[in-house]
């Protein structure tokens, strides 16, 4: 892959079953329809429900992943969890599974913590797992979170351990940041990511490695398409258009509009489903979704999966 | 015991090891020492550190105190993960070995999560469950989980299960907020726990059940005398005792603080250490921590466990 080119991940939205329990065979022809359209799998992600899977489920489903030919290459799993010895058991498989890389949260259930205390959760993880093919992109997604990953810490890491800290996926929503990050670090090859393609062209612009959006799941293609192009004389044209259908799903809780939408386009009813505590749009939020995909010409060309 | 006495519940702190393991037998010796203070022992709250643990680490510390004379019935261990799997593992495990009830944290990543979706996720637990022997308090703690229950959340609960949902600890720090959770709900037996020994004497006066408090760690004698005194004439006397002695932890950060003491009173060293993202003191706090308490004549008697 060309350096100018950008890469696009998506945190791919997890199926349930009835029982709540996720559907293995669903999410691997999810991930090759992703793939077909050029986006990575940052499986286990925010919009994955991640945290509402347990360190077993989220093993179990990795390992189905690649039993039935979703390339380890090609993945990208959350692995950070709230407990050291989780963080490094999730870890410490993917690794050994041969993905790409891991995105990891902080730990993020004490807040204030101090870089200090960062600092030790983050080096305990990568003692540990021991291991030279241990690529990390650190997660910062303060809003949901509420720990953030500063710059110092960053810089602290990156010093500490240049080969296993690889990059970083900037979750704040705010560009000033993700410019920090960039020009603080993306020189010797940090990969910085944006959270969502609104900043793609911006991110690419300024010297950052792509994005890993939310809505990756639903619009892949055209997403891929301009982290290809952006280079070419429509690349704000098609940001344009990226953009509008991004916000078209920002108007709902996103995670369960990302799952409408899929079942919708895939005629998957199944794939509306949600794990307590988050919840599916009501009627009314979902014909309202509906409506404007419509107005806006918009598909998941190729998804029908039954 | 009369329904007019009140009860105190300590969050036990966690010691551990050099390896960062969690150092069985040195818990419990905390929780016997606590025992003989007159304080029930709230396992794997916040101030245990319990979310820097997995599942796994829980059920092992659980199982090792029951085994080793820690009698169920004075335990109130934590069970409330983000991942509905692991909060069902825990709690199951807990209500089959006879525990007196779980405290239980809302799902914590996700934030701005409907009542609905709060509900569902609790109803599943309970379902799942499906123990009569299920004892469920409710843990408000929005400074840190930054997910609150609301009065119509615990209310609908309340009638849905009301032989499950027994009472709630109420760590917001807001005294409104607990006045109205027992003015709304304790006439029919909920018990309402302050989360700090500061309101205990309020919230027995109001009708609520006691406390559970960080610093029941280090001062419970005198927390627990109050809970059964506080008709005395004394007791307002008692309650600015024991309110002095919160406010010098509370000039620190309050797990290492209370690790901090544990360590000199018990002269074991081991107790200072915390889990990462949590660091200890530093040197100069704790130098001013002792200070303090050696002003005020703090101590921890019975506590030398070496």
């Amino acid at each position: 892959m060309s350096q100018t080119m950008g890469r696009v991940w998506s945190p791919v939205i997890t199926p349930f079953t009835a029982e709540l329990a996720p559907d293995g065979e669903r999410f691997v022809a999810q991930c090759r329809w992703l793939l077909d359209n050029d986006v990575g799998l940052a499986v286990f992600g925010t919009n994955s429900e991640a945290n509402s899977l347990s360190v077993e489920e989220k093993i179990g489903l990795l390992d189905f992943l690649i039993e039935n030919g979703i390339p380890a290459e090609r993945l990208m799993p959350g692995t950070g969890a709230c407990a050291l010895p989780d963080t490094v058991a999730q870890t410490r498989h993917a690794v050994a599974k041969g993905v790409e890389g891991v995105l990891m949260l902080p730990p993020f259930y004490y807040k204030g913590v101090s870089d200090e205390g960062l600092f030790r959760y983050f080096s305990e993880v990568i003692e540990r797992v021991g291991d030279d093919r241990l690529r990390i992109y650190l997660y910062h997604i303060p809003p949901v979170s509420q720990v953030p990953l500063s710059l110092a810490l960053i810089e602290r890491l990156l010093k500490a351990y240049p080969n296993n800290v690889v990059g970083v996926k900037d979750s704040s929503g705010d560009w000033s940041n993700t410019l920090a990050m960039i020009d603080s670090f993306s020189a010797d090859g940090f990969q910085v990511y944006a959270g969502s393609e609104h900043f793609l062209l911006q991110t690419l612009r300024a010297g950052g490695a792509g994005c890993i959006s939310a809505t990756a799941n639903v619009n892949p293609g055209p997403i891929a398409a301009l982290a290809k192009t952006w280079h070419a004389a429509n690349a704000d044209d098609q940001q344009a258009e990226l953009t509008g259908t991004r916000k078209l799903f920002e108007r709902f809780p996103m995670i369960p509009a990302l799952k409408a939408a899929t079942a919708r386009y895939s005629d998957v009813e199944q794939w509306s489903r949600l794990r307590p505590p988050l919840v599916e749009l009501n009627e009314q939020q979902r014909d309202e979704l509906f409506a404007l995909l419509d107005d806006a010409s918009f598909d998941m060309p190729g998804l029908k999966q039954s």
